[in-house]
C-alpha cells in the first residue's frame, strides 16, 4: 500500500475534475440563447426548465434516497449516488461532443438545457448500473466505470439515432436496459460469494422508507423522464401514457406481490421498485399514439414481469450465473426496458400516417418521404423495416451492453482500484465517519424483539 | 376462510385494474391536442403541467409522508396512500364522465391534464378519508371505498357545479368538507372500543419527522392546489391567496398550540397539520379579490379552529360520538373546510361588478347578464341569491358525505372485506413482510430511557 | 418569572401576527395582473411561479431539513424554520415598502410573484443566521432577531442596488454573506461556554440522512434561486452557471474531505453542506458570461475553502473568538459569499460590451451610456469603477452584518426573551412534547455497539 487508498481517491478525483475544467474552457461554449454576444430571443428556459428541474430532482433525490434501502448503507446509497451523478453530467457533454457533435470541422460544444437534460439521463445511465454493484463497490472503482460507461452509453445511442435511425424518446433501450445489463455484466465480473453472504446485506425498517422517499419521487416525475425531449403533441402524449402506465403498473405491483407471498404480504421492495416498471415499460413508445389503455396494459405486464423477477429472478440469477443484483435493477429496468423496445418495435411496424398523423415523421424521420424536383417519392423505410431496425437497436444494446460491461468490470477488479474486501461491504463505515449515535448495531447480535404476524 | 384473505386481495385488485383497462379501451381518447390525427396545436403543457406536478407531489409525497405518522404503520400509511391514489385516478376519469360528459350522445373521453388535475382532486378526497380510516382498515375494504365515494363525490360535484352553478376553485366543499365527514362518517359506522385504545395507536419521534416532510411538501405546494385549475388573473390571486393564509396560519398554529400546552409545549401534531388548514379555509374564495390581508384572517382563523380541535375536539368526538379520527381531519379538512364555504358564501354575496371586475362572470357564471336580441338584461341572480346557493352546496356537501359515508361504511363491515382484527390494528406487519431491523419494538415493553423536561 | 415562559412566546407571536395583518390591510394591494378591477393581461405566472416554487422549496424543504441534522433537535430543526421563515415573509413586504417603494408619495404596496419570491430570499437570509444559532436560542428571541435583521438586511441591499448600484443576481453578498455574519455577530455576542460542551450537540445517523434530503433539494434548486429575478438570457445563464459551479463543487468537496480525513473517510457534514457553496460563489456574477469553466473554477475554489473550513476553521472561530457556529454557516455562506463577491467584482471590472454584449447595461445598469439631445455620452462609471463598486457593497455587508448582529445580539440576551438554559441546549423536549418512541436516549449512557473502521 504505497499510497495510501484515500488519497488515492481524493487525487483521482481531483485530476479528473481539473481535466474536466481544462476541456471546458477550451470546448464548451454556452448555448446561443445565452450568449450576449449573439442576438439569439428564442429562450428555452420555459419549454425545458420546469421539466429538466423533475428529471434532476429524479436522480438526485429519486435515485439517491431508493439507494439508502439497506439498514448501514444510507449515507454511501446517497452520497456516492450524487458523486457518479455529478461526474457523469460534466463527462457526458464531452463524449457527446465526440459523437454528435463536429468537433473536427471545428464546431464547439454547446451547453444547453437540452444538454444538460442529456446529462441527467446519462447519470441514470451510470446510477441504474450502480444499482447493481452498491455496496461491493468503492467509489474508484466506479468512477472508472463512469468513464467507460458513459462512453459505450454514447456509442450505443450514437448507433441507434443516427445509423439505425430507431426512435427511444424516454431511453428505455439507451438508458435503462444499457444501464441495467451493462451494471449486471459488471457485477458478474466482479462477483464474488461474499456478496451474496454478508450479514450486512439487508434494509432496515426505516432505510426502507427512506427508499420509498426515492421512489415516489421517482414516480411522480416520470412523466417528466420521458417527455423530456419530446415536444408539442409528442410530449403531451408522453406525459398521459407515462401516467396510464404507472398508475395500473403500482396497482398490479401490489397485487402480484400480495399473490407469490406465502403470507398473502406485499413486500415493500416490491412497491419501491417493481411499481416504477411501467414508466421503464413505456418509454420507447411513450410519445406515440398507444392510447391510454394500451399504456395500461403495458404498465400491467411491466409490473408482473418486475415483480416476479424480485422474487425470483434475482436469486436465481445469483445462484445460477453469479450476477449478484442487490437493487434488482435486472427486474426494474432490464426486462422492462426489453419490454419498452418490443412495444416500440411493434407501434414502429404498425404506424402509418393515418393512425401516427404528421407525428409520424417527427418520431421515425427515417420514413419522411423523399422529395426530388417537386415529386414525392416514398420512404426508403417502410412500416414493417422501421420495426425490423427498432429491434435491431434492441440487440445493439443487449450486445454492447454486456461485453462493454464484462471488459469494464474487468478492468475494476484491478487491485489499485481500493475494492472493499469481505468485511467491508455493504457498510458505510468503509467511506464515511458516521455518526456515534444511531448507527444500527450488527444484525446477528441483537434480539430483534417481535415475531412475524 | 374458503378465500385466504390476501388472495382475495390480489384477485380483486387484478380483476379491478382489467375493467379499467377494459373500459379505458372502448370509452378513453386522448385531448385533442395529443391526437396526432387532429391539427389543434393548443398544447396545454406550459399551463397545467408544473402544476399539475406540484399536486401529484402533494397527493403521493405530501400525504403519503403525512400519513407515516404512526410509530409502526410507515409502510401502510405510504403504501396504501399509493394504492388507493393510484385507483382513483383511474376511476375519477370513468366516474366523471358519466356525470359531465355526454356519453349518451356517444362523445368519447379525452384524456386531458385537467382531467388528469381532477384526478388527482379526487385522490385528494378519498385520502382524506382515509386519513380517518388509517390503521383501522384493510386494503379491500379501503377500495370498496374508493369506489363507492368517487361515484358520490362527483354526484355532489355535479350537484354543485351543474344546478346550484357555485365556486369552489379549491375544492374547500367538494374534496376537503366531502372527504372529511365521508370518512368520520365511515369511521362512526366501523367504530370498535379496540380502535382507541390500541397500543400501536402512537407516532414516534422519527416517524414524526417523516410525517414533516409530507407535511412541508403539502404546505409548499398548496397555493398550486388552489390556482391549479384557475386561470388569468384568478389563478394569480388564488396563489397569492393561498400563501397568504398559509403563512398567517402556521404562525397562528405555534401561538395556538403552545398556548393550550399545560408546559407551553408545542404539539408536533399541530405543526403537522393544523398549519396547513389555511390552506383549506381559503380555498372556496382562494380565486376572489379578499386581499392578502383577508386571506391572513381567514388563515388565522383556521388555525384557531384547527389546531383546538386537535387539542380536545378529537377526543370528544371519539368518546361522545364513536366517532374515531386518527389523522384529525374533522380538525384538518372538516371544520376548515366549513370555514371556507361560509368565506366563499359572504364574498359571492357582496360581489359586485365594481369589486370584482369582469372576474365576476368568471368565477360566478350564474351571473352573467342575459342578452337578448342585444338588449341587456340583469342576471337572474343577484350577488345574495349566489350567497345562498355557495351555502345550499355546503348543506348538499354535507348530507352527502354524511350519509353516503354511513351507507359505505356499512357496506364495508361486510367481514367479506377482511378487516383487521383488535390484535391487527396500526402495525404494519399485518400488511407487510417488515424488515428484521428496526421494526420498534413494543412500546409498553421498554423503557423508554427519559423524562419530559 | 411572572408571566410562563411560553404564554409569553404564543401572546408574542400572536401580536405581531395581528399587526402583520393590520399592517396588510391598509397598505397591501395585488399586484396589477391579479386585481380584478384593471386590465393588466401580462400574467407573471408562468415567468415565475415554477422558479418561485422551486425556491419555495429551498426555504422550507430545504433549509428545514439541513437543519435536522442534530440528533435531539429534529422537530426544533424542521419546525422553527418554518415560523421564522413564515413571519419573514410577511415582514419581508413591509420592510421593503419602506426601503423601495414610494410609500410616502401613497403609492400603497403591491403583493406580486417577484415581491414573493424577494420575501423567500430573506427567509434564506434569516435562516443562514439561524444555523449559527440553532439549539441556543429559543423561538422569542429568534423572532427578535427576525424583526431586527430584515430591517437591516434590506437597508443592505437598498444601499447596495440603489445607491453603489451593484449587481448581485443570486444575492451572495445581501444574502448569504449577509446573513452569514450577521448571524455569527449574533452568536458571539450570546456565548456560553456551553453552547459548544453540551453532550446534545452531536449529529446521529439517522437525522445525519435526513438532513441529506434538505441538501439534495437545495444543490438541485439553486440554479433556480440564482436564476430567479433573472430574465432573459441572464436567466439562462445563471442556471448554467450555478449548474456547472455545483457539479465542480460535490466533487471537489468529496476529494477534500477525504483528503483531510486521517482514515480517509469523508464526512457526512461536508457533503451535506460544502456541496452547496458551489451555489453561494457564483451567486454574484451567475448571470454574467463567466463560461461554464468559469462557474466549475468557483464551484472548485468554493468546495475547498467550505470544505477546509468545516475540517479546521470552525474549530478555530469557537476556540479563539468565541463564535460557535454549529451548521458551519461561515464555511458554507460566509466564506464562499466574499469569493462571490470577489469574483463578481472581477467580471465588472473586465465587463466590455464585447464580451457581455447588450447585457452589459442590464446587469450594470450605472454603466449605461448617457444620451443628452441624441448625443451619445460614455456612461459615467467605467468598468474598473463598477469593480470598486462592488467591493464597496460587499465591505459594508461585512460592516453592516456584524454591527448589526453585536447590536441585535446583545438585544437578544435580555433575560426577557426566555433563552435555554445550560440544560436546555439543543434539545426538543425544551420546545415540543415529542414522542415516547424513538427519542433518541442519552448517548453517554449507553453502549454505541460499534467501533470505527
Amino acid at each position: 500500500m504505497a499510497v495510501p487508498k484515500r488519497v488515492k481517491f481524493s487525487l483521482a478525483t481531483l485530476f479528473i475534475q481539473a481535466v474536466f475544467i481544462i476541456i471546458y474552457a477550451i470546448i464548451v461554449d454556452y448555448e446561443d440563447a445565452a450568449d450576449p454576444t449573439k442576438s439569439d430571443n428564442d429562450y428555452p428556459t420555459p419549454k425545458y426548465y420546469p421539466m429538466y428541474q423533475d428529471i434532476h430532482v429524479m436522480i438526485f433525490v429519486g435515485f439517491g434516497f431508493l439507494y439508502t434501502f439497506l439498514y448501514r448503507y444510507g449515507y454511501s446509497g446517497a452520497g456516492i449516488n450524487i458523486l457518479l451523478g455529478a461526474v457523469t453530467i460534466q463527462w457526458t457533454l464531452i463524449v457527446r461532443a465526440l459523437f454528435f457533435h463536429e468537433l473536427a470541422s471545428g464546431v464547439r460544444v454547446k451547453m444547453s438545457l437540452t444538454e444538460l437534460i442529456n446529462g441527467d439521463f446519462n447519470a441514470a445511465t451510470v446510477l441504474i448500473s450502480f444499482g447493481a454493484l452498491i455496496g461491493k463497490t468503492g467509489p474508484l472503482q466506479l468512477l472508472v466505470m463512469v468513464l467507460l460507461e458513459v462512453i459505450l452509453a454514447n456509442l450505443n445511442e450514437y448507433i441507434g439515432t443516427e445509423h439505425l435511425k430507431v426512435s427511444d424518446v424516454g431511453g428505455s433501450m439507451f438508458i435503462h436496459t444499457f444501464g441495467a445489463y451493462f451494471g449486471l455484466a459488471v457485477s458478474r465480473a466482479l462477483y464474488r460469494e461474499s456478496h451474496q453472504s454478508s450479514a450486512n446485506l439487508r434494509p432496515g425498517y426505516l432505510s426502507d422508507i427512506f427508499a420509498l422517499v426515492g421512489t415516489i419521487f421517482l414516480w411522480c416525475f416520470w412523466p417528466s423522464f420521458n417527455g423530456g425531449l419530446a415536444t408539442d403533441d409528442g410530449r403531451l402524449r408522453a406525459i398521459i401514457n407515462t401516467l396510464s402506465s404507472l398508475v395500473a403498473c403500482v396497482v398490479v405491483t401490489m397485487a402480484i406481490s400480495s399473490l407469490l407471498s406465502r403470507r398473502g404480504n406485499i413486500e415493500i421492495s416490491h412497491l419501491q421498485n417493481a411499481s416504477l416498471a411501467g414508466g421503464v415499460a413505456v418509454g420507447t413508445c411513450a410519445n406515440m399514439p398507444i392510447k391510454p389503455w394500451g399504456a395500461m396494459v403495458l404498465g400491467t405486464l411491466a409490473a408482473i414481469v418486475s415483480t416476479t423477477g424480485y422474487k425470483y429472478g434475482s436469486d436465481y440469477l445469483a445462484s445460477r450465473f453469479k450476477i449478484h443484483d442487490p437493487a434488482g435493477i435486472n427486474n426494474l429496468h432490464g426486462m422492462p426496458g426489453i419490454l419498452a423496445a418490443c412495444g416500440g418495435a411493434v407501434m414502429a411496424a404498425i404506424a402509418t400516417k393515418d393512425n401516427f398523423g404528421d407525428s409520424l415523421y417527427v418520431i421515425f424521420p427515417a420514413r419522411t418521404p423523399n422529395i426530388v424536383n417537386g415529386t414525392v417519392y416514398p420512404a426508403d423505410r417502410l412500416a414493417f423495416d422501421q420495426g425490423g431496425y427498432q429491434i435491431a437497436a434492441l440487440v445493439t444494446t443487449l450486445a454492447l451492453a454486456i461485453v462493454g460491461g464484462l471488459l469494464t468490470g474487468l478492468v475494476m477488479r484491478a487491485p489499485i482500484w481500493d475494492a472493499p474486501d469481505d468485511q467491508e461491504l455493504y457498510d458505510d463505515r468503509n467511506y464515511w465517519d458516521v455518526s456515534e449515535h444511531g448507527f444500527p448495531p450488527d444484525i446477528a447480535t441483537i434480539q430483534t424483539g417481535f415475531t412475524y404476524g
